[in-house]
C-alpha cells in the first residue's frame, strides 16, 4: 500500500505530460489528520530549487502535504526555478486548504530545463481531486523516471504502520537528478520529534548505498507522521524506530537492486575497525571501487582489489587505519585472506547477491554498505543517452 | 633513450620467465657514477613487500641501482615476501659490487603469489651482464604488464638530461598492482636533495591522474641523480625542476592515454577555487565520477553530471566550497553553464582529448587533473579476467 499504508494519509499519481513518454509524473501525498514532519536533503553544494524552497518551508512550519514531479529536476535553473517551486507549493496549498509553507515540493528528472508550469499545475489540480487512501501505488508510480519499477515498503504492526515509496536507479539519463523517498506513519509524534527518528534511520540505510558514488542535486527523504496530542505515548518509540529503519532499508535495497545495469547486489560488511567512522570510510571505498564492482560483475572473488581499495579509504586527511597482518577478508563466508596472507580458498560467487566481509581486528567499529556491480549495461545506459 | 638518456646510467631488460607470456619481465637500472636518490611510494595502508624493503634501504643509504620485476607484485605475501624482496636486493648488490641497502626493488603484477625466486635471481644475473648505456628501451619494456606499450620520456638540454620510464594502465588484470616509474639524471645533486625536487614534481603529475580512482599497493616513483661534489652548482636548479616535472608529466599522461579501455583523455581544470586543496578535491571528484567518465565515452558534454560531482567533492569533513551562482563550466573552451544557469550552448566533443574547465569565482585556488573515460572495454578487461 506504499505511502498510504498508514491510516490518515491519502495520495494520488497522475500523468501531466511532463515526461515525454506520457507516463505518470505528478504525485501528491497529504495528511488527512494534522501531521508533523521532517526531511533529509542532498548535501551536494549544488542544490535543486525544490530542495531550497522545501527547506525554507520546513523551517517555517510542519508539513502537511508533498508534491512530487518526475521528468524535470528543476536543478541549475537559477532564481526562476525557485519561483517555480514556490508557486507549485502555493498552488497545491490553495487546492488543499493549507498555507503554502505547509507543502513540500520534490522534483526528479533532467537537470537544466525549467519546469513546464501549466502542465505541472494542471497535474496538481488533477491529483488533488484524485487523492485517496488507496492512492499509494499510483503515487509510487508517478515519481519514477528510468526506474525499472515502483519501490514501496511497509512495516509495523498492531500499534502503528509505517509506509513509504522511493525512486532512484542512479543517474541513468544524462543530467538526471535522482533518489527521492516519502514515508508516512500513523505513529503519533510531537512537533520537532520526527527528525530524531528519521536521521538515524536514513544514516543507516539510504546513506549506506551506492550505485555509482555520485550524489545528486535533488536527493530527499521526507517523513510525515500523525501529530500527537498533548500527552504523547512514548511506549512504542523503540518499535517505531525499528519499523522506520526497516522501511528505509527495504526501499534502499530496492534502489540498489534496480541500480543502473545492476546484476549483483554487493553487501560490504566492515567489522572491528578502529571506529564506526573508519569502518564507514572503508566500506564506502570498497563499495565505490570500479575494480571491486567490475570483479563482482565477473563473479570474481577478487580479494586483491578489496585489499587495495580498503587500504586507501580516505579518512581524516589520510587513510582509515588498517593493518594487513590483522585483516581477514571473506567472500560469502569463506575467508580468502587472513592475517597477512592468502588462504588459498576461492569461493564461487554465482548468486545475485554477494557478501564481502572485512574483519579488521582493531576495535569495535562496524558498518554495512550496499552497492551494485559495474556492468556493460551501466556503461551503455550512461554513455549512449547523449544529449 | 628512456631511463638511460642521461650520461652515467646503464640499464637492461631480460625475460626471466616470470610472466606466463614469456615477455621481458626483469629490468635493472644502475648508476655508473656515484648517485643520490629519492623515491615516493604508495600511501595505501596495504603496502607490497618491495615497498617496505626499499623504504628501509632508502633510509639507510643512497640508492645506486634499481631492480624491477613484472608479473608478480609480491604484495599480500607476508613475512616470506619481505625476505624475497630483501634477498633480491642482496643478490643484485653482490653482482654489482654494492651494499644490499644500495639497491631498491620494485615489483608489479598479480597480488597474492610469492615471487618465483630461482627465475628472478637468474634474471637479475642475466640483466647484470647485459647492462648498457643503451639499455633504457629494453628496461622500459621489461617493466610492463598489460600496458599497450612502453612509456618513456626525456627532457633537458645542454647542461643536463632527465630520462625516465614508467608502467601502468590501471589494474587491468585481477589483483594487479601497478604504476611504477624510474627517472634518472646527470644533474648533480647532494645527498638528501633529490626529495625536494621529486616531491613537487610527482605531486603535480603522477598524483593528478586517475584511470579508475584505485590506488595500488605497489605504486612507486624513483629518482636517481648523479652525486654532486663538495661545491654543488645550484645555477640550473629551476631548469632542472622544470625538466623533471616535464618528464613526470609526460609519463603520467602516457599512463592515462593507455588507461584500461581508454578512448578519451579528459583534462579537468579547476580555477579560482577557495584554495588549492579545494580545487584538487573538486578536480579529483570530477575525474573519478563514473557518470562524467561514461559521458566522456559517449562524447556527451554533460555539464549536469559535472555539476553534481563538483558539488559533492569531499573536503575537510564536508564538501569543498562551490557556489553555483558564481560557477562557470566549459567544455573545450565553450561555456555551457554560467552564473547559475545553462548557456544553452552544446559543444561537440569529437576528439581523443576533452577539456572540462570549472571556474569557481571564489579565490585563487587551482588544479589540473588528467583522467581516462569509462568504456565497455574497461568493464570487459576488469570483469572477464576472472581468477
Amino acid at each position: 500500500m506504499s505511502v498510504t499504508a498508514a491510516p490518515g494519509f491519502a495520495a494520488a499519481g497522475v500523468s501531466a505530460g511532463i515526461r515525454p513518454s506520457g507516463k505518470p509524473d505528478v504525485a501528491l501525498v497529504r495528511a488527512l489528520v494534522p501531521a508533523v514532519g521532517s526531511a533529509m536533503w542532498t548535501t551536494n553544494r549544488v542544490q535543486a530549487a525544490p530542495v531550497t524552497v522545501s527547506q525554507r518551508h520546513l523551517e517555517a512550519t510542519e508539513p502537511q502535504a508533498v508534491v512530487v514531479n518526475a521528468g524535470v529536476a528543476n536543478a541549475a535553473t537559477g532564481p526562476g526555478g525557485e519561483e517555480d517551486a514556490a508557486r507549485t507549493a502555493a498552488h497545491a496549498a490553495a487546492r488543499l486548504g493549507h498555507e503554502p509553507e505547509e507543502v513540500l515540493v520534490l522534483s526528479t528528472g533532467v537537470i537544466g530545463p525549467r519546469l513546464p508550469m501549466p502542465k505541472l499545475l494542471a497535474g496538481v489540480d488533477e491529483a488533488a481531486v484524485a487523492l485517496s487512501p488507496d492512492g499509494g501505488p499510483a503515487a509510487a508510480s508517478a515519481i519514477l523516471t528510468t526506474d525499472a519499477g515502483a519501490k514501496t515498503a511497509v512495516a509495523g504492526g498492531e500499534r502503528f504502520t509505517v509506509g513509504g515509496m522511493a525512486k532512484g536507479a542512479g543517474m541513468i539519463h544524462p543530467r538526471l537528478a535522482t533518489m527521492l523517498a516519502v514515508v508516512t506513519t500513523d505513529y503519533a509524534l510531537a512537533p520537532g520529534e520526527p527528525d530524531a527518528f528519521l536521521r538515524p534511520a536514513v544514516e543507516r540505510t539510504f546513506n549506506r548505498i551506492s550505485v555509482d558514488g555520485d550524489c545528486s542535486t535533488n536527493d530527499a527523504v521526507v517523513l510525515l507522521a500523525r501529530r500527537a496530542g498533548d500527552a504523547r505515548d512514548h511506549g512504542a518509540d523503540g518499535a517505531f524506530a525499528a519499523a522506520l529503519e526497516e522501511v528505509c532499508a527495504d526501499l534502499a535495497r530496492q534502489i540498489v537492486a534496480d541500480g543502473e545495469g545492476a546484476t549483483v547486489v554487493l553487501e560490504i560488511v566492515v567489522r572491528r575497525a578502529s571506529s564506526d567512522d573508519e569502518a564507514r570510510a572503508i566500506a564506502l571505498r570498497v563499495a565505490t571501487s570500479p575494480l571491486v564492482k567490475t570483479a563482482a560483475f565477473g563473479h570474481d572473488p577478487n580479494w586483491g582489489r578489496v585489499l587495495a581499495a580498503a587500504g586507501s579509504a580516505p579518512w581524516n586527511g589520510g587513510f582509515a587505519k588498517l593493518d594487513p597482518d590483522r585483516l581477514r577478508v571473506s567472500f560469502d563466508g569463506t575467508a580468502v585472506f587472513d592475517g597477512g596472507t592468502p588462504t588459498g580458498l576461492t569461493p564461487t560467487l554465482e548468486g545475485a547477491e554477494a557478501r564481502i566481509e572485512l574483519d579488521l581486528g582493531l576495535g569495535d567499529g562496524s558498518c554495512a554498505y550496499l552497492a551494485s556491480d559495474l556492468s556493460y549495461d551501466y556503461v551503455r545506459l550512461n554513455a549512449e543517452y547523449t544529449t
